[in-house]
């Protein structure tokens, strides 16, 4: 089958890189209230483009971003499979390290180059490509439902209001979300855990403007010397987050967990030479497998105070803000972590200084799936027929909230998989994905809804 | 004399303000290369203005920004005076701040509004006004150069490289600033000492570009975190500069400064009113006076890493940048204290991480006068006549970082007033400086020099 979805793919390989291109240009940053209406068009592209491979598709309205929604039933299958992507992007900033504009995507020595090329309209759009494949084929004889989040990089908010209202029509078997990447050598993977997120962003003020620093220094609390004081006492000098409770109840990796996380190869050299640095951060006393998937983290995400331009501005600045992110792992509760942050912080508020909670977001504490499932087995049967590659189990550190609620929601067993690598840049300038991924990721799509 | 100079100023009052409002209008920024046009333009600017006053004027050049140097000599007469000040102006940042645009001055409520208007522009050209109306009554026997500095606001780099071979051109008795302000209930105050300040800009990086939380939280090392860990050192938890040797050398006050400034009530409920905050800042143990005139202070100005738009993006940010300014003191030795703090942070780089030094640049430890002075007291005098108020004697926490030097190369005695107070918002958005407030700095000066 795989040969066969190989030449379909090739069939229709121009317009599929058309349609890839059209679907990155648009501006759909969720986190930017200025981008609604970029957001609600592309959506919009996606249920024509459902719509065009015989899909029944429409948005669902939520309070704040529309999610997309289509099936295509087969009247007395029994199985039926859920796939889940989301339409929405990081932002592009720093905006000025791109190479092409983020939005004006560009094939560029065989990769795509835009914001979303890969996270995750080029994952997203391979498998849609695949489905229709199938359909063409008269392949597909399972009731296919698709579901796209507009709000994965920011919360997926809409998502999680909706989903009690939708759960009856969103029923399945499988749900397959193609997010996720390879093995750092390469190797095609199936995901088996995600970290859960938290995240929050807080200011600390109570200057009425920026004050002069010869005027004022020795005088007046300067806010953004206490920030960083306050964003100091986060971790300690073991690098553990020193913020009371944070690690009640973290679940340790099972036995098996453990070994088949140490059979796969921390390569720290390739490390380096891809991000410029060893993999010093996280945890002391624990390797980087454990502090990557099975521990949480507390991640400083930006920090502003203060002058940025040309010159130095000899101030006392009249705030500083500061965003924070951590990565949950199960057993932890995540809104008592984010409420254990967010007190950590008040409770070093130095006087006369004022602490404000600019956001707070609670996206869960992540899973861990089961490595003896019979889905998992024939999901790696698929892909050790993709490459020269055997295929591994591994976890990854990032997060897709909404998956332990879509899980709840569908009663559908999750797999998930993909070929996103490093090289990516997801959430970087200069973000780009291969045409060379976006065909494997077509062809495992096809080949695993086939065989399912 | 006064009242003579008071009828004049009326007469002249229109042109006063519209010449006020020309030379604010110059974007003279001195730490913005993009600027160095404007900066010229607003010398050339000045140097007319002197002519027409009947001053010899022209431009000194330095490598960085001219100096404008103006003279009316007096054969015969021993005595001169010198007036330093300078046209240049801090960056306006934030911009956004700004009621209307800072180099479109306007008057509002008898207010100049504008950067500059006060700093340094509004008092030097009240002093100028002051010359010329002398010059016109025929009461000007002394001679009298100005020197006006273009890079006062970003360490008068240009005029410390000139100083040794203009020498003896500036040949002085007394050395004239108007560059400080009144005490803080409003009485005219000479100012009795400031403090030096040396800066340096850092940044922390490592890493090829940003990485996403998610993936690399728990194996990279964040340089936002780091750098906030490494800043939250330079203080103790009593506020004293925790950097080694930091205080090496600083003169503690005299009997009679810390009884003179003891002497001036400190209000603290009108400077929470005005600032927003309470005077908590600075070493514990001391007065508000000792801390922010006689002793030495380190300042976070600006602190810079990540995202900074709406929305979370959850990156580990490649690198954070901060700037800090060092407050010093007599006795101290600057350049040392400057070594120190780098060496403090250098010492603290977390493994992994690289810090670049992007700025480090020295204005000298201040310096104070000696209260007993015949000079202060004629001064005080013509301060004294000008309100209803007494004069009082004074210190500020700010810098000029060229007196000392100035005062070495003119071998003038310096005397500094003027009469800015904190609701000009100098060095913040919407400065001003009143008419009012201009109107004093033209009878002081114009006093002054005829009494001499």
């Amino acid at each position: 089958v795989t040969a066969d979805l190989a030449l379909q793919f090739e069939k229709h390989r121009d317009r599929h890189l058309r349609e890839w291109a059209e679907l990155v240009s648009f501006p759909s940053i969720s986190a930017q209230p200025e981008r609604a209406a970029d957001c609600r068009r592309c959506a919009e592209w996606l249920v024509a483009r459902l719509k065009r491979m015989g899909f029944e598709a429409r948005l669902l309205e939520t309070p704040t971003k529309p999610v997309v929604f289509g099936e295509r039933r087969r009247p007395g299958v029994a199985k039926s499979v859920l796939l889940y992507g989301h339409y929405d992007v990081q932002p592009p900033d720093p905006i000025d390290q791109w190479t092409t504009p983020p939005f004006s995507p560009v094939i560029r020595d065989g990769r795509m180059y835009g914001r979303g090329a890969e996270d995750n309209k080029g994952q997203l759009l391979s498998a849609l490509a695949a489905i229709e494949a199938l359909i063409e084929r008269g392949a597909l004889d399972r009731t296919v439902k698709v579901v796209i989040d507009g709000e994965e990089e920011s919360g997926s908010a809409g998502l999680f209001q909706g989903l009690p209202s939708w759960g009856s029509q969103l029923r399945a078997d499988v749900l397959v979300i193609n997010d996720t990447g390879v093995a750092p050598d390469g190797s095609p993977a199936i995901t088996m855990g995600l970290r859960g997120i938290v995240s929050a962003g807080v200011r600390l003020g109570g200057l009425l403007r920026d004050l002069h620093s010869g005027a004022h220094g020795g005088l007046a609390p300067n806010p953004a010397l206490a920030l960083a004081r306050m964003i100091a006492t986060l971790h300690g000098p073991d690098g553990r987050v020193a913020v009371e409770g944070f690690y009640d109840g973290v679940t340790e990796p099972s036995e098996q967990e453990r070994a088949l996380s140490q059979a796969l190869p921390f390569d720290e050299a390739g490390y380096e030479a891809l991000t410029g640095v060893a993999p010093t951060g996280g945890e002391a006393g624990r390797s980087p497998a454990e502090r990557a998937w099975f521990r949480p983290t507390l991640e400083l995400n930006a920090f502003h105070a203060g002058h940025a331009g040309p010159g130095t501005v000899t101030i006392i600045p009249a705030a500083a803000e500061a965003r924070m992110t951590a990565r949950l792992v199960p057993g932890q509760d995540s809104e008592a972590c984010l409420a254990a942050i967010l007190k950590h912080l008040k409770d070093r508020v130095p006087s006369g200084l004022e602490l404000t909670v600019l956001r707070a977001s609670n996206g869960g504490t992540g899973f861990r799936l089961d490595p003896g499932s019979k889905l998992v087995a024939r999901a790696r049967a698929v892909l050790d027929g993709l490459t020269e590659k055997t295929s591994v189990l591994r976890w990854e550190g990032g997060s897709i909230p909404v998956v332990t609620a879509l899980v709840k929601a569908s009663g559908a067993e999750p797999l998930l998989s993909g070929f996103a690598d490093e090289t990516d840049n997801a959430h970087a300038p200069n973000e780009s994905y291969s045409i060379e991924q976006f065909r494997l990721g077509f062809l495992y799509t096809g080949a695993l809804l086939a065989e399912l």
